[in-house]
């Protein structure tokens, strides 16, 4: 599916309760789900890790709709290369 | 562009670089975006939201593909309401 319409699904599906949280709370359960997948990372099955995955792309479109902002035009800016060096692939010299 | 697509660009674009950097580094790249975006929410412009949270998306799909974790997959398991309760929207009772 294209990365807007997930950003609407989590409106849907979270977005009253994502707007009553509010965002500083959110950030939190976000982070919470980032160590969750770290954690996938040294100890976790490929089904554990795939489930880390999409809850934190999921966090991560709830904290873009209450920012309003629109996580595939975001995405956009990868669109043409890498946005710092221009280049397919990336020539930037500090990415190490 | 659909999730997939997205996670493809970054492949083309950083694919190299991240498989020689590893995922325990690239880990540290991405948390370092996460840091990123929250600064960004107490004191960023738009442009500057847009571009952070473009910019975690973008090392979560480096992530993913260096799992070989599917995100358009992962992502996925939202379709059909809530993947915890079922529901759309979501009436999990303890996600305050």
């Amino acid at each position: 599916m294209d990365v807007g319409e997930f950003q609407r699904w989590m409106d849907e599906r979270y977005g009253d309760r994502d707007r009553k949280r509010g965002l500083d709370r959110s950030f939190g359960w976000f982070v919470e789900e980032v160590g969750e997948l770290s954690s996938a990372f040294r100890k976790g099955t490929r089904a554990e890790l795939e489930h880390e995955f999409g809850d934190v792309l999921a966090w991560l479109a709830s904290l873009a709709n209450l920012c309003e902002i629109d996580l595939e035009q975001a995405a956009k800016r990868y669109q043409d290369g890498c946005p710092r060096c221009g280049k397919m692939p990336c020539e930037c010299p500090f990415v190490a």
